[in-house]
């Protein structure tokens, strides 16, 4: 087998790729912006152009395995990105066949959350489970499900969209899917600064958030004031936390995961989340499930986490 | 390989067991009453007795490849009945091994809905699937998951309780695991019933259903007023059916299943209940997966269900 794999991770801004070994070291990264071209054409060769670099560079030519792609929307199933994705170009996409035809090597791709998952089990904190559930909290609340060792795809491809599991069944908060009550509606960075407007507009007591023009504070605005002693930023942790909590009782029923494995900014803000999440996860945790299923932070680094998790996936690319 | 499997589904009140062949015939089948014994001994020994009397009688001497055994809180990885059930016997029993000694056979156990599932997959509506979700709608609401063409036991051999997934997250219904608001608590037979009294009692209509005794009311009662078109008995039946369609339609983010399948006794009350629910489903699905997951009823005969799920789990016992 080749001694390396390349991981491509595409986001609405950036994509950034890199050579990974089987140990999971990144070798060596690029990136270059997503949206700068209007044709995919020109986008996909300017990729190719640059990872070529860098696998010159870095002695790799004839040494990649398998090239891996993490992009929103897409389908592990028919290696194509689908509808209703924040990407300049028409979709769908055949995105495997057109950067396998590029680069003369195997392609996988799967969504964001899939290939996080996948990196987790194979670098990270999930080695040698065989039945977690990741999930990441960044702008939105993405998932990836392991089961008995296999990535749950679904019927379709697109199974594990926890982030849009119902939490408020009436007069939920409208969701970007469509529909109201989501996860991801509520325990996004997103969702965090819709709570903070909610909590500054309904109640009266002072708070440091005050301070800042009501539409634009982010969830780090609530993080930073939380740590600082505010009691109304801390009460919106607990309102994030305990929902989070909630929802992680809820899908333990269906798999019954060793863990659940976080990841993404809002993962970072410590006990300010994790123990109302916990005392919440507790509270509701079915009695044959409780004390079960561990909560354990993600252990890719930021920076390399995107590349790595969708490195991965190029070992399995056939 | 050798040609028949021995089922034996083991309930609260009556044991059945069959023989059943590679196409899912039952050649014969027989029962033993489950309490009759205080002693977990003399219930195995009866049990052994005319379940060998069963196969001397139709020729199936040294013909049985395995045993499969759905029994209540049965677990498939540890091969034990654990506690927190309604059998007369002290528990945790180590039921796989004891059946096993006895017979001189490989034995496999899980619980009825998991055994439910795996008899669908072999025999039944599920055949070729690879991504469905069995719901058994009984006395109580259970459910049997097959991701992949494989069966999800989970991290502790439990997953798949998704009649205790919260589908009122406050002020809900007292359930029989301890908490409150879960799904078994509303879309069983049982629920069925608890929601006639509480109709009744908070509504001031006319009905059939006041002619019985609110106490004595079953799910039976309310059907048999809802087809002779008691307008409260099918607001009953719209009641049940919308919750059990929000459940599906949130079981879908998690596994996008091809179908989910209907078992029990309240999945043939026909469009009494699949009507609210389809509409439920459709209007609460995620758009992504609108459409998608069928709903379909279980082509297992009620009769033979139980010992067929239970013998469909004999073939893979080592």
């Amino acid at each position: 087998m080749k001694p390396y794999v390349l991981g491509i991770d595409i986001g609405g801004t950036n994509t950034v790729f890199g050579i990974v070994d089987a140990r999971g070291v990144v070798l060596a990264s690029g990136s270059i912006k997503t949206g700068k071209h209007a044709k995919l054409e020109d986008y996909l060769e300017e990729l190719y152009q640059e990872a070529t670099r860098l696998i010159e560079a870095n002695d790799a030519v004839d040494k990649i395995h398998g090239i891996g792609i993490g992009a929103p929307n897409a389908n592990y199933f028919t290696g194509t990105i689908e509808d209703g994705v924040n990407l300049p170009w028409p979709t769908p996409i055949p995105l495997a066949e057109l950067v396998s035809e590029k680069f003369g090597v195997p392609v996988a791709i799967t969504n964001d959350a899939n290939a996080a998952a996948i990196g987790e089990m194979t670098y990270g904190a999930a080695r040698g489970m065989k039945d977690f559930i990741m999930i990441t909290l960044g702008t939105g609340v993405g998932s990836g499900i392991v089961i008995n060792g296999q990535m749950v795809y679904g019927h379709d491809g697109f199974a594990g969209e926890l982030g849009h599991l119902i939490v408020k069944r009436n007069n939920g908060r409208l969701c970007g899917c469509g529909r109201t009550g989501c996860l991801e509606a509520y325990c996004s960075a997103t969702g965090v600064a819709r709570t903070a407007r909610e909590f500054l507009e309904i109640r009266t007591e002072p708070s440091s958030l005050r301070n800042i023009p009501i539409e634009q504070i982010t969830s780090k605005d609530v993080y930073d004031a939380a740590m600082n002693g505010d009691k109304l930023a801390k009460d919106i942790f607990d309102y994030t936390g305990t929902i989070l909590g909630e929802a992680l009782a809820d899908m333990t029923v269906f798999s019954s995961p060793q863990a659940f494995i976080l990841f993404g900014g809002l993962a970072k803000s410590g006990e300010l989340l994790m123990k109302p999440l916990r005392a919440a996860m507790d509270k509701n945790m079915m009695p044959i499930f409780k004390g079960k299923p561990k909560v354990l932070l993600s252990e890719l680094k930021e920076a390399d986490a995107a590349v790595l998790g969708a490195s991965a996936l190029g070992w399995e690319a056939k």
